[in-house]
Parts: C-alpha cells; structure tokens; sequence
C-alpha cells in the first residue's frame, strides 16, 4: 500500500505558555512543504482526539491565526492527562489509534508532550511496527519542569524560569523596603514536583547575596525544617529579610512529601500543593517573624505575557523540525535542542532515540545545587540564563493580552465509537 | 520666623509597583523648582525615619537614577507599617516629628499612602496648627485597594488590576485547555481586604461569558457556599470549566472572614490569606471537580513588569502636583485623579481637603456588581477599562528586569533618639 500522507499532531499533558508555538511551527512548516507531505489533522484534547476520532483539520485556520498560536498561551485543540495502558492491558485502545490514523490516511504522528508522552509515543511506534501500519512517529519535548533526558532544554521551561525569576524578584523587592516595620519573610512556592529546574531559576533573581531569594527548597535535598529556620533566622539578621522560593515537591528525610495531598492525577501522581502556607506557619511558630507566600500555580506556566524569546523561538524550531525530521525519514525520535555555545549562547534541533528518552526523568545535577543546599551554583546560573533570554511580549489591546480564541471544527467521523 | 524650605516625603503602608514613580515625581518636580524650594528629605522607612531622625536627602540620586525609580518596584526608601496614635494617647509622637522637622527646615509634609497614612497627615497638620509650626502637609494617594474615597483612582491600583486581569486570562486559557480530562475548577485569591476593586478588575479578563472568569468573589457580597457552588457546577456544564477570582476577604453571613488569620498587623487589621484552598476544598468535596488554586499575595503588588501606563503616570503625575500645590499654598488636602472624561479617556489631578479622606473606605459601589452578586457590570467595565491601558515595560537586562538597587546614606542626625 502507498504511504497515508497526513499528519497527526497532538498535545499532551500540562500546557504550557509556547506549546501553541510549536504547533504554529508544525503547520507552518506543513503548508510550505505541502507537495510533499499531506494534511495536518490535530487531535482534539491531546490523544483522546484520536481515539474518539475528532481531528481537526489545520486547513481551516488562516495565516494570521496560525501566527497568532506563537503568542497564545496553553492549548488552541486542547490537551489531556491520559495515559496509554501498556499493550497487555489495553491492545484495543493502540487497535483503535491505528484505525483512526488509517481511517484518516495519517502516516506520521507527532506527539508533544512530556516524560508520559514521550512513552507514549514510543509505545505507538512500536505497535504500528507490530501492526505493520507503516507509521512515523516522532516525540516533540514539552513540559515547564525541564525534566527530559537528552535534550539541552524543554519548550514551557524558559518562560516560567523568566516568569518565576521575574516574580521573586519582585516580590523581594517588596518585603525588603517593609521589612524594618512588617513582613520579614516571604515565601513562594512553585512547580516542578520531581526536579527543581524551576525552583532553580527562581535562583536568577539573586544578583547579590542580600537581594533575595535568599533561599531556595530543591525537591532534591531532603527538607530538615531546623535547618531551614536557621538559615531564614540568618538571612533575616543578615539582609532585614529573607525570601524563599520553595518546590510544591520538597520532601522530609523519609521522603513524605512536604504538602501530600489525597488525590491524584490521571498518570497516578499525587496531587501536591500548599506548601507555601506550611512553610509559613513553621516560620510563625517558630521564629515568630511576620510571613507572607503565595502560590503561583497555573498562573507560572500561563504566564505568555512575560515568556521568554528564547523559548518561544525553540518551541516553533521544533514543530517546524519535526516536520523536516519526517520528511527525512526519520522515526522513533524526540526533537531535541542541542546546546553547542553557552556564551554567546547557540543552540540547534537535533533527535534523540524515543528509546532513550521514554520514562526517565532529568533531576536538578548535584554540581547546580550550592553545597549547603539552599542555593544555585554559578554553573547552574551559566546552564540557565540563556533559557529567558528576550521578551516575547505578546501583542496587547485594550490594556490585555490579544490572545487569540479558536473555534475549531472537527472533522465528520468515519467510523463508529471506539 | 521665617517659613521652613525643605520638603519632607515618605512611602507609608504597603508598596505598589509605582510607588516610587511619585518619588520621581516628586524629586524631579522639586529639582525644576529649586529656585522657590529647597531640599526633598525621604524618610527612610517612612515616617519611622521621621520619628528616628533617618533622613535621605534626595539630592544623593543622580538624574538617571530619579528616572529609575519610575519602572523601580516597592519602596527604595522603605515603607512601614506604623501608625500614629491619636493625639490624646501619644503626643510625644507628634512633638518629636514636629522636633525633626524643624531640625532639618522641613516646612513641606508629603505623606504617600493610604487611608491610615491620610488621616496621620490630617493629624500631623491639625497638630502643626495645634504646636504653632506653619508646615504644609499634603497627602499623595497610593493603594493597591483603591479604597480611597474622592479620587477617581488610586495610583497601584490600575498596575495591579492588569495584573490580575492578564493572569486570570491565561490561567482560563490554561483550565480550557485541560478540562476535558484534567483540571475543572481554578481559583485564584486576590487581595482586597473590604473593597472588592481588585477582585472586580479580574472581570475584566472575560471578554465573553464562556472565557472566564466566570465567577467573582467579593467582599462586599456575603459568602453562600451553596449559591457559590451551584455556579460553579453550571459553569462547568456550560462552558466545560469554571475559574474564579476570590478577595482574600470574603465572609459569610455572618460577617466573619472565610479565611480569617490568628495575626493582625500593625494598624490592628487581621491577616488574611488562604481563601483559595479553602474553595478548592469545597468544590472538592462537595462537586468532586478537580481544580487548582493560586494565591497571588505580594506578587499582585510588586508586579512592575505588567504595570499599567496610566497608573505610571498618574503616580508620576500626582507627585509633581503635590510639589505644585505646595508652592501654590494649598494645606491640609489629599492629591486626588479626576476623571473628566470616559471615551477618551481624559483625567486632571485635583485635590480634597484631608478631613474629608481620613480613614472613609470606599467599597465597590453596588451597581458594579452583577445582580446576582457574581460578576461586574458594564458600568464597572467603562470605570476599570482605562486604568489599564498601555503598557509600561521596564528596561530589561541579561532576561530580567533590570530594577535598580539604591544605596542611600541617611544624612547626620542632629537630635538624640525620641
């Protein structure tokens, strides 16, 4: 049988401020090379598109619309948290993405997506050679938590480190000119459950030891509550007052998470959140010095007003290079940015083996932390300072963001429910 | 004897992200008029530097850096949280600011703040009539709350209503995103103690009913859980998810704070946070919708990266014109914004007696608030439109903002301690 020319793309997992840039950069790439590569059909949230067969078709945005993706935030198509069940549990369900791809004449299939993601794509990959689909399948990287193997950086991270950093700086800003009367400590927690990529660009903001964060709680060093206080006691006495940039993910020394919550996401992690306000009511207790904290959550990862050029520029070279990457040839590979000069910074698209990259989660190197464990290293600093380099202000009207809402049709179904 | 020179200015009570745009104003507008005024003396850490005699003389800051100061975050002078007494309880207090001032020539008070700050400027001028020192007092209005009364708006406030607006879009294009399999609900807790300005302004970010946020919670609108979380059930139905925008200081019917804090602060108010956990819990338990929460706290105030270009001028504006009105012999009044037009959108600085400002909080007036207690009006929208526009980016340096640090050196003292 002839090659299924169309492409499906879909995004997977928490969104982020640039993953609509990557699709930008898919269709874009798409249209110009459109003689020799088909449609590109995008699945309706994430990969359940593709299961319940409503794609919808690129065509039908305009030029200016697919420009206006490189500045919208979060998912244009929409995304999901579901993970593919293993081919023993779930056969059916990689039958049934078979189907639809061949149902729809799609020969290649992008995913964009995180650790999850990425092993989903390789599991598909895999069955369509078990299927004999012919199918080429190629993982985009994508997650604010910087946590993939092999590739220099992930699309999402350089906007919320530019977004984190920015805030904390700010905000130690405030808390030094009340300190002398008021708040002394101030505490803002962030995400990045497993690996403090974020909580280590928070790091940025400290140019000068007493400027603040002064401290920051990697989900890599095991929390010992006295020494923290110590050290917030020190910074106080020290600078007049102390802020803290702390991972939603630090843990006690048995490993107990900080804030474990009850619940848990469809991948089957915990739920976290609310570590900030513990962190506070310890610093009350203990020290007796007046705290406030916030927590940023979605709000870090939304946060398209303040992304950096850096990253929306990789997100776009990635979409567009899986394009190339396809029409190349090859398959069963992650994009990937490759670092080739810290300063003047330079970076390239290369790939990686799906193989390599599926399940295994980058952490925070021990050279990044400070030896005490509350700071980042100049080596950390040299890794991430190119990351939120530029602003990539969005356009504004009426004093807002201009950014762009679709309404966007699915294609009419060709076969029955799953 | 002859009428005293110097001016004496300080930042009272909270910061705000333009702040020291009105120091600029004032030192800049003093600088053009030194032939008729002579020194700005900056208490440091506001009037505590009065009352300890910790003056900065303002002639210190090169011209670059008075511009600095008008994209500078919070105070770089300080701030404090501290208010006088009344007369009866401590005049020593007054008798030594009146001590100090004369010390140093001071004949000009400039107190920047809110309603505490202008009625210890109402004070502080009825006690220089009182003690028979001829002293100008004229207070500058600075509340994120925007809760004083007689001025169309509070400089803060317009900085920290784009704020909030713009994070509330993204954070709804986030939510949109994910609801179909993931996160339904997002609350984002906003300050506002009494006055429900900031938690309205978050309104602003939904252009249509189906974008978000769907659900304001203010202050002045007793708390209903089951009214509340009827909405919200029908906002997910309709729309596939709901966000919200929550005052930290909501209440039930009773009067008593959902979120009601053990410590109060230094003018006695209690310390509010964690509306927002407390909602999700809610909306946990009672619906069984997934959702997240933020809390913004300092970074809503401080965030002088997402200023707005009106707030930046007119803080700059009202600085300058305290300085005028000063030379023009105006006493005992309050710098004020007066809207003269809508569309355009057309405002004058004007000015207020003191007497009648002190310690009046101006809550949202009834017919900005939606029928059903749950959103603004269109009333509300042409009010809060303007005080957003433009876009006042600061300079950014190497991805961050590039913020300035001020060394400033207290001048000599020349009385004892108080």
């Amino acid at each position: 049988m002839s090659r299924a020319q169309n492409i499906f793309y879909a995004h997977s997992g928490g969104v982020t401020s640039v993953i609509n840039a990557t699709a930008s950069g898919v269709i874009q790439e798409a249209r110009r090379r459109k003689n020799d590569l088909g449609k590109v059909l995008i699945g309706k949230n994430g990969i359940l598109g593709a299961l319940e067969e409503q794609l919808i078709d690129a065509d039908q945005l305009s030029q200016a619309e697919v420009e206006a993706l490189t500045y919208t935030p979060a998912s244009a198509f929409g995304s999901c948290r579901y993970k593919l069940k293993s081919l023993d549990e779930n056969r059916r369900e990689y039958e049934r993405l078979i189907e639809v791809f061949k149902a729809h004449n799609i020969g290649t299939f992008f995913y964009n997506g995180g650790n999850d993601s990425q092993d989903t794509a390789h599991k598909v990959w895999q069955m369509s050679i078990a299927m004999d689909y012919p199918l080429t399948c190629i993982g985009i990287p994508k997650t604010i938590d910087n946590d993939l193997p092999h590739t220099d950086c992930c699309p999402g991270f350089g906007s919320v480190a530019k977004y984190v950093a920015t805030s904390i700086m700010e905000a130690s800003f405030d808390v030094a000119s009340m300190a002398a009367s008021s708040t002394k400590v101030f505490i803002l927690e962030v995400m990045g459950r497993h690996a403090g990529w974020i909580t280590a660009a928070g790091g940025l903001a400290s140019k000068t030891d007493a400027m603040g964060p002064h401290i920051l709680l990697f989900p890599e060093i095991p929390f010992h509550p006295d020494e923290c206080l110590a050290k917030v006691k020190a910074c106080v006495e020290a600078y007049g007052f102390c802020s803290i940039v702390a991972s939603e993910g630090i843990r006690n020394v048995s490993g107990k998470f900080i804030a474990e919550g009850q619940r848990k996401d469809a991948f089957g992690h915990r739920q976290l959140g609310g570590v900030a306000p513990i962190l506070a009511a310890m610093i009350q207790d203990q020290l007796h010095l007046k705290q406030h904290w916030a927590v940023a959550d979605y709000l870090q990862r939304s946060a398209r007003h303040i992304a950096s050029q850096t990253d929306v520029d990789q997100a776009f070279a990635l979409g567009q290079s899986a394009v190339n990457a396809a029409r190349a040839g090859q398959n069963g590979v992650m994009m990937c940015i490759e670092r080739t000069s810290h300063s003047p910074y330079q970076w390239a698209v290369g790939s990686v083996p799906l193989a390599s990259v599926a399940n295994i989660e980058r952490t925070l190197p021990a050279d990044f932390i400070r030896e005490d464990g509350f700071h980042i290293t100049p080596k950390a600093r040299t890794y991430l300072l190119p990351l939120i380099q530029g602003e990539a202000f969005p356009p504004f009207s009426n004093g807002l963001p201009d950014y762009q809402h679709f309404s966007l049709d699915c294609l009419e179904k060709t076969l029955g429910a799953s």
